[in-house]
């Protein structure tokens, strides 16, 4: 959230920097008034008496915003301790709506610091857990960026030499790619890493929070070592499911069942609050090896028919590696392959995902696959563009000489044995 | 393809622009040979005796290629008229796997201009047609731009006013996008277009190009005035949909039911040869409208962590509207969105949709949002990404100055009136 000036009067175009609450000036006027949105050229407001009132854009300076900010504060607060058991699990809340409540005055969700829901949803089995709860962040996902999973990366490190498990509370949009970057943050993991959080807050009478976190409770007291992501695995309450961190994708804006283990099996199910895990689970290791080395050099090209080379070309300027999300097999325009080769030469790198999601690129196929290989780029089999994009940053940071290598070879499970053919799509 | 100097020159740098049959130099000798394929650093080439040399990048030059172009060539070739029957169909060959041959030289597909299997496929139905073919380009779907769409309008739209339906064979990697296009610059239809397709070239045995076209010719004989994709629904033989082709979507990479309706029933089945429609298909419209102005300057950003303010406003510069695929309910972070606001105010446009492909957006639930919205963006309800770059082409081309009112007005159903919860994903 944006400083404000009080001395600076701004216009109404720099509203939407500041958060829900202002002071403004209107017609001589100082109001406190939440700002409700925008409707063509007018802004609507809700005033203290509960009124709303439209004043169009050209009447109205803010003059401050009356907000606390919400956005990463870098604190890291003790909330709770649950249970006195003998398997020690550390929860850390890094923000989302799991952590959110409704705003009434406005109607929107917003972060709140009160996770004290958490204890509603494992009274079955906090006799068997010592279950530390801290709050170390109150952001929501879309505004993670790099910086954060290094932080949280570190705080999860530190709870997992202490502890035996980690459940991370996330927000759903970018659960998917801090999941990978933690995957490949951690080079050995000596016990289970649980991203969950929920598509309706724990306030609302149909939140999937609790169940969400009761079940990532009961993954968490198995025993494995890979960064997984706990959620319904239907539109109702009572299944739940733990996705490969590298494979997850949410698939949907607002169904609870909106991550989806793409094109491989999930690592385990709960059904009635039974766990089950499947055979290619990885055990545990014998110790954490962690780093918090990730190069932010990297970007996502969307192909398509309107890409030009001019276009690749400054998108790529500040990158190293670009996660090119091509079509189908892999391709891309014929028109881009001169860029591509010139840029290659010039020490880039271009990766080659599918804008299809589902099933592998393969740039031996066609001819013009063969000529997108000539000239330089990288095909990644079926890896997922958000997951190519957290390796990038992890192999651009390790092993920048020999980029190809580490982006082609299976280091977390980001690259699947073989598609499931038969799957549902 | 590009056009080679014989005079010049050129290195290896170059090779992947050409064909893959070259003549080359390398240490001294002049050869001529295919291109393979790129390994490390080396080339791989196979001699005309047939066996297979590695050259290193260095010792290796191109003297010219003894390639035919196959790109866009701007004829259109009449090819065979089959069957005397009273439905009048059109079929349009623009390229495509499904008008492509394996090359047995390198084991890589390419386009031909022999689509003689085209009678193969509807030897069942010849009696009930007059089926003109015509190839009207000779493109592998990646290499398809708006000028490829607007001359493909033009014809599509000459062979409607003259016969009962058209069938087009396209390549299946931007097949969506194309169907798109066509879609919005078809203000009123007054029969079938049908986009078909497929995943293997006729000359395999596995191939889908035969019963796609089958079908493809069924449906084009029943009255409904849509542009939609004709493709396998199941991943073995037997069935096929219609799909409308605002809502269709490339969902695998090399699966024959990859293309999905998303969010939205199909237009029409066809089991065992029947053919079913469903009760929202449109009614063929008394005549065509057709308009071939787009507006190119639009184009699509992923948004993901690691954006920024710079690289979105580069992306933007050559724009007038950037489709942003958000994550979620159709956030980005809140570090974006003082750019948003400058360059809404400059006159651009930002309009929202989905990575997550399914559901809709929703800029209302959160705070975050809710300032989206104040910065100007506009939100997409649950239109495909790759169908809002086709609709802003022609929006931006025929609406400028209402732009914002005619993307969010659902003008040929590319935004389905409720989401299916409970379909599969």
């Amino acid at each position: 959230m944006a400083h404000v000036d009080p001395g600076v009067k701004m216009t109404v175009k720099e509203f939407a920097e500041f958060g829900s609450r202002l002071k403004i000036e209107h017609e001589g006027q100082i109001l406190d008034v939440t700002f409700i949105k925008r409707d063509g050229n007018e802004l609507v407001f809700k005033l203290s008496s509960g009124y709303n009132v439209r004043f169009s854009f050209n009447t109205v300076k803010l003059i401050e915003s009356l907000e606390e900010s919400h956005s990463s504060n870098n604190h890291s607060m003790e909330m709770a301790t649950i249970g006195n058991g003998s398997r020690k699990i550390s929860l850390l809340s890094t923000g989302g709506t799991i952590s959110s409540k409704v705003d009434y005055a406005t109607g929107a969700v917003k972060p709140t610091e009160d996770v004290s829901f958490i204890l509603d949803s494992i009274r079955d089995i906090k006799d068997k857990i010592t279950l530390k709860a801290k709050i170390i962040d109150s952001i929501l996902s879309e505004n993670m960026q790099p910086d954060n999973w290094i932080r949280t990366g570190r705080l999860v490190k530190k709870a997992l030499d202490e502890d035996d498990a980690v459940i991370l509370l996330h927000g759903t949009d970018t659960m998917s790619y801090t999941a990978s970057a933690l995957a490949f943050m951690f080079e050995r993991q000596k016990g289970p890493i649980i991203l969950t959080g929920s598509q309706r807050s724990s306030d609302r009478p149909s939140s999937d929070a609790f169940e969400n976190i009761e079940s990532s409770v009961r993954f968490s007291m198995e025993r494995f070592g890979e960064v997984g992501i706990c959620m319904h695995s239907s539109i109702s309450d009572g299944s739940s499911s733990l996705i490969r961190g590298v494979r997850a994708r949410k698939m949907h804006t607002t169904r609870r069942d909106a991550f989806r283990a793409i094109e491989t099996g999930e690592l385990g199910t709960i059904r009635e609050k039974k766990v089950s895990l499947n055979n290619d689970i990885k055990h545990p290791d014998a110790e954490n090896i962690f780093s918090d080395k990730l190069d932010q050099a990297a970007g996502i090209y969307y192909f398509n028919p309107l890409s030009n080379q001019e276009d690749l070309e400054s998108f790529s300027s500040r990158k190293k590696a670009v996660v090119i999300m091509a079509t189908g097999l892999g391709h891309v325009a014929e028109r881009l392959l001169p860029k591509i080769r010139e840029l290659t030469d010039a020490g880039k790198h271009f990766v080659i995902t599918s804008q299809c999601l589902f099933g592998r690129v393969d740039l031996e196929v066609y001819a013009s696959g063969r000529k997108l290989l000539a000239a330089g780029a990288v095909p990644l089999e079926n890896m997922l563009p958000e997951t190519a994009l957290a390796k990038s940053m992890y192999v651009l940071a390790h092993y920048p000489d020999e980029f190809e290598k580490w982006m082609t070879k299976n280091l977390r499970g980001e690259i699947s044995e073989r598609s499931l053919l038969h799957g549902e799509i």
